[in-house]
């Protein structure tokens, strides 16, 4: 473990401003936090671009949200075959260990692993079909999405129409995971479908009415 | 797709304030994230915990983190074998594609998927041995590691020592991925293992002559 | 007054994104309620419950109710002994100054205050006996009540019910007030019994003509 | 009983779009606060007027905040005597009970109680100063500090300094309870002051190194 390196400094130094401010100002509520446990009314999975702050956008405090970040915010079809599935465990440990009433899935406008996809489906990334390419193995999940938006010629309408399907994907998929499906059913838990625009700051909700994504 | 719900209105409430103060202030930059491309720093592995932000812990701004969260901030094995693996598809885009300058595992106290792993070895936790438990395959990754803290009595010690080894076989695990251990070795990425105390507002992390983690 | 802390960070933020939205739009009506002076139509007595907000089941907006909140929503009887009553004091205020419309109590499920009452009527909450504990003394008010539900053997059913019981003894003791009961005979001012089941989102009201709740 | 009326129309219709909407949005959430009850983060105590809204200013969520609200939003000293006193029982309640980690007291402008303690101690208000007024009796908690602004000549000034007050010697009766002051020594508990502009829609904080109320 002689590889692993002290924090950079300029991490040290904000975690010190931190400490110092809304550690100090909170320290009654992480306190409680810490003895009684979490009690997360939503989770959100999102993807782990940089650009993309689910606690910035909803102004996500100490405690709120139950936050799973992936490539592409993808979740897989439900598959019990006793693999590894980190995605599933985290879905799995807020329906039915934390019991969320509000699972989101947010997507984003200019998502890599989304115009990964795409560059595969049209045989331009011969690397991410390589077999070793966990990137591509994962955007797997969504490519039997591709030919929804196949016709579509302009590249950037193609890659958002993508995006909002990747959304579309894993609330799919989240429904067949059974205890999904009962807590939906019940009424004890939503999904919600969303999706954000980085440089206009925008965001949209599935609307079932609607049968498209719209303007919050 | 008619389950899926609107954005509740507490939600929506939030992300029109958000748009209103943060997005306004920052638009100039927000549009070039979008049109230029992200350039994250880091990459940050944490847990789902609604407790852990290391977007709070580290004043983390638009573009800066590339973070993945995960139950128990664990990365499995290199294992090239063309099935799905959600974790290290995020590491191989932000080390291969991103090409991040740092990659930090962050730890936490109080971990439910950490006592998870003890319930499971101390035979109480039957239901997570069951093949089709998510968290329990995925916490099969943290399981070698039990025996190093199996000794210890006090319960609360325990678990917060084999948080620690979570951080640590991470770590590892990700030295067995061909492209970090080239980036670790060729100086250009450099790899961190970081524990939170969430009710003391504590960071701890590993110091490699120490043999053990030490407070920022 | 050293003791006093800044705003907490996450309460400026909402504030801030209040200011920019809600505030924003609604400056004008913000500045006349300021310069013209307030002008309710009703006031409602509530309890102090975070569960139960009457401004969202009411869609209440600026300048349009008066609210008093305190424990189990209970109103003392009239004693002009001198002492402080807050809860006379709003009453006098929002009827003799303000001269409301309508004077609501709302009672609600799962009330804590009104379980603190059953308990120490059963003889199971010696400390709420003691002369020191103000929630205890508090409860005083509704003790009286007790004996009509004290056959109930089903305990939730029996804590339902003192809950009914303290809106009806509330409205009797606003009854006690000359004021009151001389705006009710003039008709100048009605009063009105309310419960709202927290999980089920239910309301009812209280009928003279059913001598009972009913759904709204 | 037969003096209680139904509830009004307009607040029927309000109250079945409520249902309709924000209650169907988060039905999951409300069952859960219902079964598990309530842990707010936050206690305000604020002022029964209709031109302030903390949960609008804060956008407080379901479940956030234990809200207290009476004339000018005063707490009296501590007097364990066996008397009713509604405001005491609300603090004790939410500190020694549900462990609240911040404890706000928000004053506000035009405060038709603080005025009428101004007018009461100018020698204007006869009527407030018999045993039988309510809101005079009540107001006596903040007479003491009239002093502090007996010699500002302007009458607006004047009240927005007695408002100010009052929120000062709400937190400094708050520190004569025993169970507030020792949750604020052992850092469980933050006490702020607050006073909100209702026209302009400002929001000042007591700053302790100031020695003032300073803008947020």
């Amino acid at each position: 473990m002689d590889f692993a390196k002290p924090l950079p400094g300029y991490l040290v130094q904000r975690y010190q401003g931190w400490k110092a401010t809304t550690y100090a100002e909170n320290q009654g509520w992480y306190r409680r936090l810490a003895t009684e446990g979490q009690r997360p009314r939503a989770m959100v999975i999102s993807c782990c671009d940089s650009r993309v702050h689910v606690t910035s956008i909803f102004g996500a405090d100490q405690g709120e949200f139950f936050i799973h970040r992936n490539i592409a915010n993808l979740v897989p079809p439900y598959a019990p075959d006793g693999d590894h599935h980190g995605t599933s465990a985290t879905v799995e440990y807020a329906v039915s260990v934390l019991k969320v009433s509000h699972l989101m899935v947010l997507g984003h406008s200019q998502c890599g692993g989304v115009q990964g996809c795409i560059d595969m489906c049209k045989g331009h990334a011969p690397e991410l079909e390589a077999k070793e390419s966990f990137v591509g193995r994962w955007m797997d999940i969504l490519r039997p999405k591709y030919e929804q938006v196949a016709d579509i010629s302009d590249e950037a309408e193609q890659a958002s129409a993508l995006e909002r399907q990747s959304v579309l994907a894993s609330l799919t998929n989240l429904m067949s995971f059974p205890f999904v499906s009962e807590a939906v059913k019940d009424g004890s838990l939503s999904l919600h479908g969303l999706w954000t625009d980085i440089g206009a700051g925008g965001l949209e909700y599935y609307d079932p009415k609607a049968g498209r994504f719209v303007e919050v």
